[in-house]
């Protein structure tokens, strides 16, 4: 039953009488004559595939909370040499440490695969059922799920893909690319550290061997489509902080606000600070120098996005997002395009003095601006840094604590590399709508992949469905009941039929 | 022994041989020959007096938490007619209720009283001391104390008036005035209906019969002195909320901070109107009009100020405030002339978006800035949230929500009043430092009574020790071990010595 979407029966019938059609494979693995027998490895996996999903959700390791790093950081080893990666190391930092290992299948190519084994905080009490605990729950529209903190980001997608690996030596069948896997565990928290793990000199020669570094994902939508991202933007993440304490001036504690009469204020100071950072309808950076190096979109880039904006529902989009109007009442297109080229200085959140119902009269001694900025090619974060800093120094705001607590470059990667070209190829032949997007607003570490030393096209793969990253309820689809996403064991064979797409493109 | 200060021991063996000399008694009350008398029943209802201020905080009524109004307004009630008070009636509100009664001496003046029966709000966590038990406690440094939830602010000191009633009962003596007691229950709210009570028209013309009307308090510092206020600045508390919702830009609810080159930042305009309340130093209110109506100091009350700035620590208020230096580096006079004259717009508190440790990358739908803004004479609440309104219009920022949740205009009382003499004299006669302050930079509901049409001399009178009006561990000293400060039966002959006073005073 060749077809490109298979819903759960269709796939529990397939699994009984160890047929194959699982997915539309492509040339490359029609030819190799290993497709059969993986199929039957993936369905016969599938009860091992779906336990190794649920223990890794069971192991949290949080760095936020500095929980069970070390613990996570061989868990992720262990999984490694399970899935037949040799070499795997755990690869100390000045933070907690990475994983590492190769395998190698003799192959012409390699591929670089890049894995998190921290997951988000989480609270419990927020869950309908437990974030840890990783049970299989009916999602109405989807099917059965996995549902935990990690089940969509990422544990879930990457152990998809080991399950994927399992096959291969279940099968007894060698992978068509070598695999070079670098892991992290601060990825939450800013993937501080990373780049460390990333240019270790064996380490970068593996990776420098790679035709790129794919991370996988689930993030098929209800209608089953995908994005293809060809970069992502930048960001810093940074509290300013106003304070008594670093200003010589106003309260070194919160005083009474009768005070405020004699007595200078941190937070006037701050939202003093803060006005000078954007135009005045805050839409638009007004940090000295801020577009110096920002590279306007190229026209390929143009037409890809006025090519999604003809596809996408505008009124979908500002129904979902609660968002009656774009900037300046921008079409939609342009909008889109100012989503993709423009970098942006947002407040993610305020919080000085007295916070809760109703008021109290106090001068607050400090006041904090939760910020983000998003950066675009060929803005880097350390220039960014440099010229806030410079930008309120200019301006007499030296007390200004400006404390980043994270961030990563912008990221590009060419549309025409063997990555990219063997994810369209893969989706293309699932029949999974995948849109090119030049550049994802949302940022990942993958700038460590793309920049010096390592220079590498980076991206994500894979197809399935999940949701909830960083939310309550987060989760997994395992059995799909939505004839357009795949479940378990359809994404685990995309997974081959791509190793062997990246194998044989030309 | 006639002596200023009496400590414990010398309290304790003059309630034991029944002996007077308690206070120093002015001219009136010694005449009257009823000290002794007055003084006995004092010592003799001390610990009905004790049990009185433990009974009432046992009582507490909350008008935030609108916990238990109708019964502290009805324990109100109750005490005052145990005290004497005759024709107590319960007066009903828009809001929760006050109380009203008369004590009819036939005497030739009349004073008023004004009593608040609610108290803050507790969190029970914080205290060392359960907040409704009313423990008596060791205070080191000022002696036996009750511990709870209004013991000074302001349940304590106004049982301890009470006391000076029942001692006048209890010694078969006639008040030398007759007594008009306004209470209220929603003082800790800002007293939004307190007006309605004060302009029934009996209630009105009772008052209107007074010299002037005082709170009790018991406000005496560790060295005895306490504060004369020929007035008080007026607030309004408010609100300051931009939203997508009320703006019709921006998001609804929260979305993802990538969003923000695409989508208004309710934040963003926050911050941009906020600018636009003060001087860049954040010091100086800059809404249009805003001192249009302000009246300058006159040359007494700067003569006032500076006379305190010489008598004032400026080293020691700097060291307990946290504060380096005055706005603009002002001199200690200067400074404290900006305190009792200029009118302020503070920011309370800050909240929008995230507001826990770390960053969440999140576009806010809503941002809040909680404000109090000082008024001075003759600034009016209804004028200034009028002009604040019309000056965030003026400026486009029509949809931001000024939310006002309370307020008091400005007072002021006249430095020849009898009120205020009568008190000097009293402070005077007992040693006690009084402090002649043109204005309070703190707001009270005095405005009810010193504006038309009740238009009454107000202010607070008492001696005796407390603190932590709103904070944990709020309390009062009973059996002082500070020669300065009064215990509770020398605060209680002070009334007593007052209402003396006031009767007599030409």
């Amino acid at each position: 039953m060749p077809t490109h979407h298979v819903d759960r029966r269709t796939l529990l019938a397939g699994a009984a009488i160890g047929a194959g059609a699982l997915i539309t494979p492509g040339p490359a693995l029609a030819r190799s004559g290993d497709l059969a027998a993986l199929e039957r490895a993936v369905m016969a996996g599938r009860d091992d595939s779906i336990r190794r999903i649920q223990e890794w959700i069971r192991t949290p390791a949080i760095a936020a909370e500095n929980r069970d790093m070390q613990k996570g950081a061989d868990y992720m080893a262990a999984l490694a040499r399970d899935a037949g990666f040799t070499d795997v190391e755990i690869v100390p930092t000045d933070g907690h440490p990475g994983v590492f290992g190769v395998l190698d299948s003799g192959a012409k190519r390699t591929l670089g695969i890049y894995f998190m084994y921290d997951v988000k905080q989480y609270d419990a009490t927020e869950w309908s059922s437990p974030p840890i605990e990783a049970r299989l729950v009916d999602k109405p529209g989807f099917g059965k799920a996995i549902v935990g903190r990690g089940a969509v980001n990422q544990k879930g997608p990457q152990a998809t893909f080991l399950a994927a690996l399992h096959a291969f030596r279940k099968a007894g069948r060698k992978l068509p690319v070598n695999l070079v896997l670098v892991a992290e565990g601060e990825e939450e928290i800013g993937s501080p550290n990373f780049r460390q793990i990333v240019t270790k000199p064996h380490i970068l020669a593996a990776l420098k061997r790679c035709e790129g570094i794919f991370l996988p994902a689930s993030w098929q939508n209800s209608q089953g489509a995908v994005d293809v991202n060809l970069g992502a933007k930048g960001i810093i993440e940074l509290e300013l902080i106003a304070s008594g304490e670093k200003w010589g001036r106003g309260p070194k504690k919160d005083v009474h606000s009768s005070l405020k009469a004699m007595v200078d204020s941190p937070s006037w100071r701050l939202v003093q600070a803060l006005q000078t950072l954007v135009t005045p309808d805050g839409n638009t950076p007004a940090i000295d120098g801020w577009f110096d190096t920002v590279r306007p979109l190229s026209a390929r880039e143009k037409a890809l996005i006025a090519e999604n904006a003809a596809h996408d529902s505008e009124a979908d989009m500002k129904q979902g997002l609660g968002v009656p109007a774009w900037i300046d009442d921008l079409p939609f297109a342009r909008a889109l395009e100012r989503l993709a080229s423009q970098p942006t200085v947002n407040i993610e959140g305020l919080v000085a003095g007295y916070t809760g119902p109703g008021g109290k009269t106090v001068l607050p001694a400090r006041a904090v601006a939760k910020i983000d900025m998003r950066l675009v090619p060929n803005q880097t974060r350390a220039d960014c840094e440099a010229k806030l800093r410079a930008h309120l120094d200019k301006r007499g705001f030296t007390d200004i604590e400006a404390k980043v607590s994270g961030g990563y470059d912008p990221t590009e990667t060419a549309e025409d590399s063997r990555l990219i070209r063997a994810e369209l190829a893969t989706y293309a032949r699932q029949g999974v709508k995948a849109t090119l997007n030049p550049r994802l607003a949302g940022s990942w570490p993958g700038a460590v992949f793309t920049s010096a030393p390592v220079s590498l096209p980076a991206g994500h793969f894979g197809i399935g469905h999940g949701a909830g990253a960083h939310a309550p309820d987060e989760y997994l689809v395992i059995d799909s009941t939505n004839p357009k996403v795949a479940g378990l064991e359809k994404a685990t064979m995309a997974y081959i039929d791509f190793l062997y797409e990246l194998a044989a493109i030309k």
